[in-house]
């Protein structure tokens, strides 16, 4: 981020490093990135694979040597991003800063907490940077979209949470007096818990209403549960509408040759002349 | 919600009373509201942990006096708010004065019928005058966009529950013949309840068909199941998209400054000017 | 439907009969419609009790009893159906005479094979009539709007269904080679079975993958369903919004008086005066 | 596909043979889709019934035979086909002469190893060249559209699918470490299976959370995965929107007669005539 001017030789290293580390323009850079891609995913699926009984039986060294590894190389990876950039502090507390520390932690923690190497998982977030320096821009407007979509829609989403919320307090209430811990609805929190898995239409079916009245009530939650699910899906539907409308078009202006129009535009916004979007002509003085 | 305009002791009191309870624009005001907030999520909060049976058996005392001293405060407000209104049986006749009410009675009533006090969850539903109080507009506005779309889709949903209950009258009836008591589908209502579960892709697994035909059956109603979600989906989809439409935007018309054209208006509906969205001027005679 | 001209006596009274039983109108033919409807409503309760065991063997003769009472009154509405009308071959063989005559065949049907008279919640659709009789013309128009959006989807759907249906056939098979019969997949019917439980997000849990493989492969069917889901909601929602879009207007045009613009329409179809849909009046000549 | 055009009496054969077995518009080459259309579905249909253990313990001859004579068939229209066309080695790598292959080999290969000619049900990929060759064009051109929508969203659905499943691996050890081995997770994998089957909102019910913790952390998971349904489907559903306005419509312009306009253009995209959509004059100088 910080491209060093000065030109002296820590000054050089550094500038190196953080072509390489950083950026992905260079072959090296570009190397290290799909290095670093594919040690993360091996560090993931190692974590995985040992957490599975007959793969630890058998492999448990192997795998517990390789998680090792691929901590020291993260280590390593975090000492020197930590000295290519001008102002380590700001790398330490930015998010892709946490994360890599986090992506760490976990290890050393299993040598005082045995099983806490599970938490290695979070070395999935890393990913996140590649995909960022990857260059898929292609990918990140269309996450931009999403997210642009998802933002606007805040507002009608807590709306909606508070009222699935209510919804599932007093509905939890109901069931435990109705069905009671005989049942299975044996505290509220149980029941609400209860309530959640049918409203979303998860249906687990580890508990589940028995009396005729019960049943009745489910029916009506299930069906609510049914219709609400309409109303997040409305609400991303048309935010993601908007969203998408707002994205420039790559058509030329006819007459002036500006791009970015809205998808909907029909005059140029600069200089006033009609778009023909079919040809790029234009012939017709529409109205 | 009445100013007394009369300046004698009495009313004067009930001036700074109903400044206190009802309007959130003062300190005193606002500092009650938080107050209330807080006391009424504590109060949902142990009705629920009351429930717990490892929670009642050993805090069972201090979760009781807990609730009796929550339902003294609200008895108290409840008193507070009839004295400080004008018209006080307007005020227990509206919506909140009979939630208000509602979420005193089941304290009482938990010393006749034991077990009654878990609809004290019930207070759930004053946290909605809190909501209304704090001056949430942001959200109310969305709240309203929401409730328009619903109101508009009423008909539409109508129809489409009127549909979707036939096929589960039906469908319980026929899965009722087909399965019978020996698969768990011991009565009709009952195959209506099983049919709603599926129907609704809840699935929760407690009764399901055991015969060829009514796995074949079974099938048929999960694909029209499945199919049926699109229909409210798209009603909620095409009325919050109208909704949303009809919300008066920001942007001033360049001519002359009147504020809340539609989204997708062009020119401006008072003067007739050509709205130019991306900046601020109108430099283009379009058409 | 057909009016008879001519004044004979047996005339006028079919005439009297004709204008009560399929007309709403006056007040006899509305407190007929009414009666009808609580007759099929009470019938079909009727029939739901008798399924539930407690319920049979103490009321049973009581239900028996009103059966019999419910299909004598429906029966002697048939035949006078077929009396008012001037073409009884017509009436008889319209969708509502089958119906008619399929809502009194299971009583007669359950002397022979007892149980058959389950069968007559097939009534529930006998309430399609009155429904359209009692004029919910607003509710109609509403189901009108469904309908064309439905209609419009209908290739879109099959296309649709074709490729859930080839996923099913391919995806059962390959289950049941992968589980076979130990873990439930015991034929490739039941395995599709469970294809379509999956893929539809229903879940029961009555039959579920217990190898590595098969998990993974369902996890690979569930997300595919999940995103599947997506795509008839989407088709129904593009179809509503233009079947919404092309549902006349109210609004007039100020110019000429002329109704039933679409919703988008900017200037009158008959006129050509620029529509002002905020106000009546029409004072901008925009552009 | 390659018409011959030299008259050897061989290449008059293949021209026949070719005419017989790709193209459909001549009665025998109609006949010959027909009968072909039924043979594959027999096929898939005997593969089915051949799989349930009460049907191959009485017909197991008969299905087995049934299934080497459809072989028998398959074998001899495959070598019919690659007689037919000029260059074999072409048809033979396309994605129909694979198909086509592949639904001949399970036979031959149940001969060493028993049970592998479920895999005929591959067989019912066949169809969709019958599909192709009776010209269902109207389906077709919705297919297209399906497909356009969902080309355009691929770059969307990538996004959110890799956000889902960086949520499932996180989810997934996270309930490994809440839940346990005693509770059902008992490794990462397969507590991912239990997050997909909760976020899909299938929920099988096989391993269910037991602890408090656990049942809280699915909570917040079910209802992550209730609103993340709403993504893919908004998508879908702009994509779509999008996708079939760009469809020509055929309504044609008064003017010129062009036909072809997008739905929401409201001049002739060729001479600039207003087009009037309701009637087909033109009497308005729509500004």
């Amino acid at each position: 981020m910080n491209r060093p001017s000065e030109q002296s030789p820590a000054g050089g290293l550094r500038a190196r490093l953080h072509t390489i580390i950083f950026e992905a323009d260079t072959p090296a850079g570009k190397a290290f990135d799909v290095a670093l891609l594919w040690a993360i995913v091996f560090s993931v699926v190692a974590v995985m694979l040992e957490s599975v009984t007959q793969v630890r039986v058998r492999h448990g060294v192997l795998l517990h040597t390789a998680e090792w590894v691929f901590t020291g190389i993260f280590a390593v990876e975090y000492v020197l991003r930590l000295v290519a950039v001008r102002k380590p502090l700001d790398y330490a507390r930015s998010f892709f800063g946490i994360v890599d520390l986090l992506a760490l932690l976990p290890s050393f923690l299993s040598v005082v907490f045995p099983g806490s190497q599970t938490l290695l998982v979070v070395r999935v977030l890393r990913l996140l940077r590649v995909f960022r320096i990857l260059k898929l821009g292609h990918l990140l407007g269309q996450a931009e979209v999403l997210m642009t979509a998802l933002r606007a829609s805040r507002p009608k989403i807590i709306v909606f949470l508070g009222t699935v919320l209510s919804i599932d307090v007093i509905m939890g209430a109901v069931m435990y007096m109705v069905e009671g811990e005989a049942n299975g609805f044996d505290s509220i929190p149980r029941s609400m818990y209860w309530a959640i898995v049918t409203m979303t239409t998860v249906g687990f079916g580890d508990i589940t209403p028995k009396t005729v009245m019960g049943q009745f009530l489910a029916s009506i939650l299930m069906v609510m549960g049914y219709g609400i699910i309409a109303v997040p899906t409305g609400i991303v539907s048309v935010e993601l509408a908007a969203a998408t409308r707002q994205r420039p078009d790559t058509q030329a202006c006819p007459g002036c040759g500006v791009q970015g129009h809205d998808l909907d535009a029909r005059y140029c916004k600069q200089c006033g002349t009609a778009l023909d979007w079919t040809h790029s002509s234009s012939q017709g003085e529409t109205g």
